[in-house]
């Protein structure tokens, strides 16, 4: 082969999540790796119902092209319901739809990512938000990171070494691949220094509807007097992701640059899929529904938390989410993952090892739990057989 | 605003056509601008049955994130329908699911072209793909383009003289904006000087399907032989452009570049639009759908080139499209389309006018009518109201 590809393609590569994901459609596999909901609560019943009101009513318009934008009351309603959630100040015409929250990552590489700019990321972080930034040819400054968030002196220290860094990305509501929340103090800094220092924030939350106990505090747009954080959010976790329905949320000059580099991506996401989720919030209550998931992964989160303290070994830490959909674990220092999963793998037991959540740092002895996606008997199966070969380890 | 975008987002501009069309919302215009499909032909009804089973039976299969290369039962119809059509020899390996075509071409430019790199196109040539190359930093060099296609004299000499271009893009069959196809020749004389100078080719093709008369040539890919072609397809002119869902074929080496591409850019496309289509497609015989597209567009396109015939000042020439949804229009030279664009949306009646189409050479006399969206009595009307603003161009 001889055909020259863009640099960008050697820098990516493919997630490790995504080609484990194949390996786990074994039927008998039981996998932690995916950040997969479950799918038995998706409401297949009342999606029916959906298709055959929306055909009826609108099919001519729910198959043909349509505005790069999005569909308005669809637009409306993720307005509204930022407003009241997370306490921002947006309209209709703050919101762009997008094809998942993954696009919305990507737009915002597109947008403002040249070759050698740097992007602040939490380390961890998100490993398909490194992939799609890195296919702008950007690089990653890891900012310290503790279980309140990103370490704001250690984001002062990086913004002084790098003072023409382009993007702050993170994940303040039960953080992938954490699973932990910021506290209130580090959200209102971020605000500031992202406007002082002209450097926008991508605040990326998916999971922040998924709180089963605890307190909810403000999105760190709500400290936003500057307009430099721009918000993203999806139906994946709260609705269905098989329909890639996500948004961008920004002040309108902002946004219309994300609305023109789509149009040239991909025109405008399923003009059908947005329609079925409008007319879903129209016909039905979707708080019962998130109810619903929220009883339930609860209950898996409680099963996978007591099982890691009945049958991990007593070095082995991990951390205690109030929602969302992952727990993260962490071993001594001196073992290294990658044998552990290989193992694991061989007894079908699937997760993700840590290192890719490090663009940097490639520490090799963590792990990421995924609890949402695994009946209970499944999740203590498989967590038992994981303790049996984490003991080997840890006694050798 | 002292944030710092991205060098790119200078450069692309809003498509004009997409602005046009939310304009042409107005219920009482009369639009030749976009290209969109006649909506009373969407198979709403059987749709709504292709709901009920599908949701029946895999309703949560169709929900739920699936793999980045797409249905595997949709990407094997895609295959045969491609070697049966075009002449190619894909199986469902060489098939990627897109978020519509457009998706394809932007995936194109982002494991192809880094910045300052050259592209081929014909002359004029699909705008949003000029838009979706641009945001990876390209330039565009316009190869002559008659009749029957892009000049291959023109070609070769300009490969001379850009050794290290990176791609060709072409759309051979019902061009947009021309609505022209290829001759044979060309075909395999572009395949040939591909695979020589190992200069990949993108083989757009939306619009193939949508012959009313005349003979079909084989694709260029049948030409292919060093796997140097890529082509894309897409559901949106023989089904329905809302559900975004397109594809790419090329060899596996190649397509797996595009996989992982794809999954940073938005995991995959719609489920359930790719699971809906798949569903049609075992229901029903999509052929009999295409031959109702076919017998309208075909008696809109009588219509448009008689009207304009009967009403258009014999200076103005126009081409005689076997297919596709577009008429290209070529006023004398001395005359700009801007104004008379201007006053022909005064009168409610819109298209594109041509140098958008050009990358470069801004030829300002040529624009583009659509005839695949407007019934027959508008087509009549429209052009009757055109041919008197043209007529008083061409007197002054």
């Amino acid at each position: 082969m001889a055909l020259k590809f863009a640099k960008r393609v050697a820098d990516i590569q493919s997630s490790e999540v995504r080609e484990l994901l194949k390996l786990t459609e074994q039927p008998d596999f039981i996998s932690f790796a995916g950040g997969l909901p479950a799918p038995e609560l998706f409401p297949v019943d009342e999606i029916k119902k959906v298709n055959e009101v929306l055909l009826e009513k609108d099919g001519q318009a729910a198959l043909q092209y349509s505005t790069t934008e999005g569909f308005e009351p669809l637009r409306e309603w993720i307005a509204n319901r930022m407003n009241q959630r997370l306490q921002t100040n947006f309209n209709k015409d703050n919101i762009l739809i997008t094809s998942g929250s993954q696009q919305a990552i990507d737009l915002t590489g597109k947008i403002f990512l040249d070759e050698g700019d740097i992007v602040f990321c939490e380390s961890p972080t998100y490993l398909a938000a490194l992939n799609a930034f890195r296919a702008y040819g950007c690089e990653f400054v890891e900012v310290a990171t503790d279980e309140q968030g990103m370490m704001m002196e250690d984001l002062e220290a990086k913004i002084e070494q790098y003072p023409h860094a382009k993007l702050i990305y993170v994940i303040p509501e039960f953080q992938n691949p954490t699973g932990l929340s910021w506290g209130l103090e580090r959200r209102q800094q971020l605000a500031k220094l992202s406007a002082e220092h002209q450097i926008p924030v991508l605040e990326d939350n998916p999971y922040g509807e998924l709180r089963f106990e605890g307190e909810a505090f403000p999105s760190i747009r709500h400290f936003d007097q500057a307009g430099t954080v721009i918000c993203t959010g999806t139906f994946s976790k709260i609705f269905c992701p098989g329909y890639r329905i996500g948004w961008l949320a920004a002040d309108e000059e902002i946004l219309q640059r994300y609305t023109i580099m789509k149009q040239g991506t991909d025109l405008h996401s399923n003009t059908k899929a947005q329609r079925e989720i409008a007319t879903y919030l129209e016909l039905y209550d979707i708080d019962t529904h998130i109810h619903k998931i929220l009883e339930l992964y609860r209950q898996r989160r409680d099963t996978m938390l007591r099982k890691l303290t009945e049958v991990f070994p007593k070095e082995v830490q991990f951390t205690r989410p109030e929602g969302g959909l992952f727990v993260w674990v962490t071993l001594p220092e001196q073992l290294d993952v990658t044998p552990i999963l290989q193992d694991c793998l061989a007894e079908k037991i699937a997760f993700v090892s840590g290192e890719t959540f490090y663009p940097n740092s490639k520490k090799r002895n963590t792990f990421r739990l995924n609890f949402s996606n695994m009946p209970e008997d499944k999740i203590e199966l498989g967590l038992e057989k994981m303790g049996r070969v984490l003991q080997k380890y840890l006694e050798n």
